[in-house]
């Protein structure tokens, strides 16, 4: 793509002004509506150093609003950064609906870099690629208008330009190491950025080249190319996408009503093993630390199955600074407002630690869908999704543990009941449990489906049987520990 | 791709029963629909030999009405598709609005093939990868659903049914040589067309692997997954696409402003030149008929520029069995309902003949844009367009002479009133054409966009100065000599 790129004859100086004068206005005008169909945009300036990304980015923005937009610059990963998923520090940035994120550089620098310095393999650079190509088509899937420039320049005038830089004292510190690197190994730099470029061209997100020589030029071709994006975004707004055939390795799971519940434990064996159990959880608690290998691990369950006091037998075998449990209620306006996994990407522990979800990224499938929070295609791609994200946490290195607590009917019934008449437990009921019970055919249903769905090889379901929950507690350390085990 | 994919469990057979029930009765349904919407649906099924494919398909029609889909078997190209370009009997094959048309083997049979059999090199296998891509796009952006399944046999499976197939007389005839040398080198099958499944996976045109070992299965995988596809592209019916940045390299062209419209030539010397030229042209016409060379000349211009005298003065120096006019008048309805395109692939000449277009496809970016026949997306998409089907004219091997015939408004009123005032001559003058000369600025700041905007080095606009008509008719002439002198 860039060997063969073309470039188009810059216009007549005049002819600029006036397109530029047009186009800001446009870009300017478009706030509003971006503002009110909420529309996410998230613009990559990348390129060559010295191409004036940077630069350009200033005019750009000079143009705006302040309360629409921020800039990220994606310099190199801060130490806690690298304690997390390769995507974790772009995806955690990623807009608010209704806003604009610039970014001065993404995610090709960090993997086109490693690749020209052969700190990277050829799988591992399938594998960024692999999942960059997917992130980019979530956001454009979930709405988000993504749009990537590369700003090129030929070397000799990177050359001339770093040298300029170089000579002024007041803009030598603009001038990197990698910068001059870059323009040494020019040819070997346009190999690698050409078969990125085509290999994450997708249609939906496709790469702009922008001619950066004269500045005028390169602030005009972004804010067309901005301007006529838009436009498109907003004409596309409720576009369903393809619901992608799975591609994961899948566990065959049993149906929810194929599972017997009638196991329990006694109580002597219950102390017994509990505290056998704790004690191993604790040690290992300790290895993982040392081995930095982050654990996650998610429980769902029918309401009053037991969800707390499960995780509470976990947790007491846990050191405190090791661990965080992440309660998760319906999205704050800040989360709704992002791609609804944005929430749980900023929730992952650093390497190393444990993260506890009670409740999960799964309320995508089951109550998003079954109240109509989100579209049908929506929580239709969403097991693709959430299959793609635990992929991330198994590049990742981490443990990866789903329960889903299991009672029957009956069992829901007399514990609601309980706590009707409890008055120390009354807080623990409310009218929602209720009528999500009306429903529980309706969940059940769902519930199976997502089972399937998303059971695969390295981050399978685990089924709590929790009518007698002394049981379930003691399946899930175990459950835990083996998934743990395995691992180290 | 392939070689990773993950095959999901095959149901029970009761539950396949009742699923495929409900799918083919939902498919059965969507075919008013699909009418309403007028979305074609374009379905290929791709795949080992010996998978299933033709008879899967014919599972998969029985179910449909058979005036709503039409079936294309694609075996070797006829000795007439030889002669024509790379994409022409895939395109000339698209279905039309609100109809499906199911592909026994597609594009990549024909690409894979020739990358197994060594006929092809790398810049080939490239170069043909682009135009798929290009193509399935294409369609696509102009509201065209494309599902592409590719199924899926393990080699020893294939083996197995090739053995049957074989050894009964009543089937024999179904295995082809092709068949058991895809058995003989499985592995090396897999890697081709792992690539190219890989590259040709475009989220808008994404593909679905069929597990074919059961055929019901596989039958049910194939209903279900086209019902959820057609379901999505209702949906999106509207959707307009990025408009993509030019890829080639452009001319820099006057515009229609600058053009000096005093040239002339005196009637001594015309007749002199025309005799020269068209001998010479008659010359040309019989060595790129024996060089195979196609040869596409594109008319446009004013009403009353003297398109049809120019052209005249061409074609009376060609032999009748080697050339074409083509008159291009509003589309019929079967014309309408396919990519507007299509009219143009299914009229082009077979190599070594010459087709002369009396108006074209850049009525997309003229009247329809100006009358709105068409959205803004779609022309504003249609210069990328109408590149992307000239280069593949020029892959083939084609001259392409494309000629803006220019007058000023003055010469057109006087053309226009002799017209008039001229019996012999008023049936060359309509409403329409005084309606048009009414829009003459609209127009003209259309056409100046249309030449900067698709005079490619490979396909350029060449402006005729037609006030002197005389002048305009040995420019062209010189025009095309040169043209195919260069190719020669």
């Amino acid at each position: 793509m860039l060997k063969d790129w073309i470039k188009s004859e810059k216009p007549a100086d005049e002819e600029m002004t006036s397109r530029l004068q047009k186009a800001r206005a446009q870009l300017n005008g478009m706030q509003m509506a971006i503002k009110e169909n909420k529309l996410p945009v998230l613009v990559i300036f990348d390129g060559w150093g010295g191409a004036g990304k940077g630069s350009i980015m200033g005019k750009v923005i000079k143009n705006l609003d302040p309360r629409f937009y921020k800039t990220e610059t994606l310099s190199k990963p801060s130490e806690d950064e690298l304690r997390r998923p390769f995507l974790y520090r772009y995806f955690v940035r990623i807009p608010e609906a209704g806003k604009f994120s610039f970014f001065d550089g993404s995610w090709m620098d960090e993997v086109t870099k490693d690749k020209l310095l052969g700190n990277t393999d050829a799988d591992d650079y399938h594998r960024q690629l692999t999942s960059i190509k997917r992130f980019e088509r979530q956001l454009s899937d979930n709405g988000y208008l993504v749009v990537k420039f590369f700003f090129h320049i030929s070397r000799s005038e990177q050359k001339k330009r770093l040298e300029d830089l170089s000579s002024a004292k007041s803009t030598s510190w603009r001038v990197e190491k990698w910068d001059l690197w870059q323009n040494k190994h020019y040819d070997k730099c346009v190999d690698v950025y050409d078969e990125y470029l085509e290999a994450t061209n997708q249609f939906t997100a496709p790469w702009y080249f922008i001619d950066s020589k004269n500045r005028k030029w390169a602030e005009l071709q972004v804010t067309e190319l901005l301007v006529k994006s838009i436009e498109i975004a907003l004409q596309n707004k409720n576009r369903a996408a393809a619901v992608l055939q799975n591609t994961f390795p899948l566990k065959q799971m049993p149906r929810l009503s194929e599972i017997s519940l009638d196991k329990t434990i006694s109580d002597e064996k219950y102390d017994k093993e509990l505290k056998k159990l704790q004690s191993k959880l604790a040690d290992l608690h300790n290895k993982i630390y040392h081995a930095k290998i982050p654990v996650v691990i998610a429980y769902e369950g029918w309401d009053a199955a037991g969800k707390g006091g499960n995780i509470k037998r976990l947790t007491a075998a846990l050191d405190p600074r090791g661990f965080e449990v992440q309660p998760i209620a319906s999205p704050e306006p800040h989360e709704k407002n992002r791609h609804y996994l944005w929430r749980f990407w900023t929730r992952l522990p650093k390497d190393g630690h444990i993260t506890i979800f009670d409740r999960t990224w799964y309320g995508r499938v089951m109550v998003e869908r079954l109240e109509g929070f989100c579209s049908e295609n929506d929580w239709q791609r969403a097991y693709n999704e959430i299959n793609e994200f635990e992929k991330e946490l198994d590049d990742w290195g981490a443990v990866i543990v789903k329960f889903w607590v299991q009672i029957d009917k009956d069992t829901q019934l007399a514990r609601f009941t309980d706590r009707q008449n409890t008055p120390e437990k009354q807080w623990k009921i409310t009218d929602e449990d209720w009528r999500n019970r009306e429903k529980w055919d309706l969940y059940e249903d769902a519930v199976n489906e997502m089972i399937q769905k998303t059971s695969t090889e390295f981050a399978p379901w685990h089924i709590l049987e929790s009518n007698d929950k002394h049981f379930a507690r003691i399946k899930a350390l175990k459950t835990v520990i083996e998934a743990i085990e395995k691992k180290l």
